[in-house]
């Protein structure tokens, strides 16, 4: 699964300059990265009069715009998704994925803090806080990196998120749930699994399989 | 698997104006749709200086903007998707996809024509064309449908698109390739892997079933 990192801070703590000035160090070393941002205010993504606003204005849930370099998406939704569901939901082709915000989801966070906009960190280790950038030492037990220490930064995140390569992994969803599976069992189906697909002619070798079964 | 209509026609013929009339109709019934409408030139969602925008700028792959009531994203391709590739890829929780163009995609297709702009037929049965909406009779084998008939068209799609449930079905993707499968095979995988699944605590009846395995 893509891990997700979320940068966190309080207002004005410099969150989308981070991510600009992290973006470019993880994409430099060769990783494909999505970024989600939270906009509690709603907004607007597409302008009066053009064929999808007119298609979504007539009720379309979803409203795809394709091109051939780039394709764009706005959907109905009932509730805030979080960003595993955003995960599963939208997101394909990447190594990473960094949010900005997203304080009270599960997903680790890195905490950008300015010693002349704030006096407190907005997260402690319990909020699954695993580094902070700033222009102040903080002594809490996670590892602290300066504004600009762009390189150590992606270090870390390099380290313990992108370089956990060469293992085997199973998910199963049922009914849109994910199932936990113990190391036998997941043994046990994807050993099976694969027994029964390389089986197939032009299968021989599967790196990725995926399957689907809907019943009615 | 969601079905995809394509509602093509020359250029002015009025393609977003049927899609417009359609959609009401279809929603109507209780169908939730995606439309999906191909951009040759490239297209702007995202306003300068905003902070998703930002995001994109510093090269991420992805960004999404996500909100209580709707979710945004925008995404590089290297290529331009096909109808199908939307739909795996980004299309979730609607009945119907319906495009706009793409008429050189193998889904089947809705013509519309308007006898004042046009001479003749953009498409042929040979394209998948399954009925014509137009000002004008065409004996060409395929149902005809007026501008403004827009029950006739809902009731049309309904009957061929949209009441087939009750089947049930496997989708097998190796290496992002699906693997067509023989009714043999269809049953003796499914039967498997639901017989693994349903030994599992929790997992006793499941409706639909998602693996994916890699190996690296």
């Amino acid at each position: 699964m893509v891990p997700i990192i979320s940068i966190v801070g309080k207002s004005d703590s410099g969150k989308t300059t981070l991510i600009e000035k992290l973006l470019p160090e993880l994409i430099h070393r060769g990783y494909r990265v999505a970024t989600v941002k939270h906009d509690t205010h709603g907004f607007e993504v597409d302008r009066e009069g053009k064929d999808s606003w007119r298609h979504k204005k007539a009720g379309a849930q979803t409203v795809i715009i394709s091109s051939p370099n780039k394709v764009a998406l706005i959907r109905d939704v009932e509730k805030d998704l979080t960003l595993e569901e955003i995960r599963e939901q939208l997101i394909q082709g990447v190594d990473l994925i960094l949010s900005e915000g997203y304080k009270k989801d599960v997903q680790p966070k890195i905490e950008v803090f300015r010693k002349e906009k704030h006096k407190e960190l907005l997260c402690t280790k319990e909020d699954n806080l695993i580094a902070i950038v700033s222009n102040q030492k903080f002594n809490i037990g996670v590892p602290c990196f300066g504004l600009e220490d762009m390189k150590r930064l992606a270090d870390f995140i390099e380290k313990k998120f992108l370089k956990s390569k060469g293992e085997e992994g199973i998910t199963l969803k049922v009914d849109g749930r994910t199932i936990p599976l113990k190391p036998f069992i997941r043994d046990f189906l994807s050993g099976s699994i694969k027994g029964m697909v390389s089986s197939l002619k032009g299968c021989e070798k599967p790196k990725k399989i995926e399957i689907q079964i809907e019943a009615e």
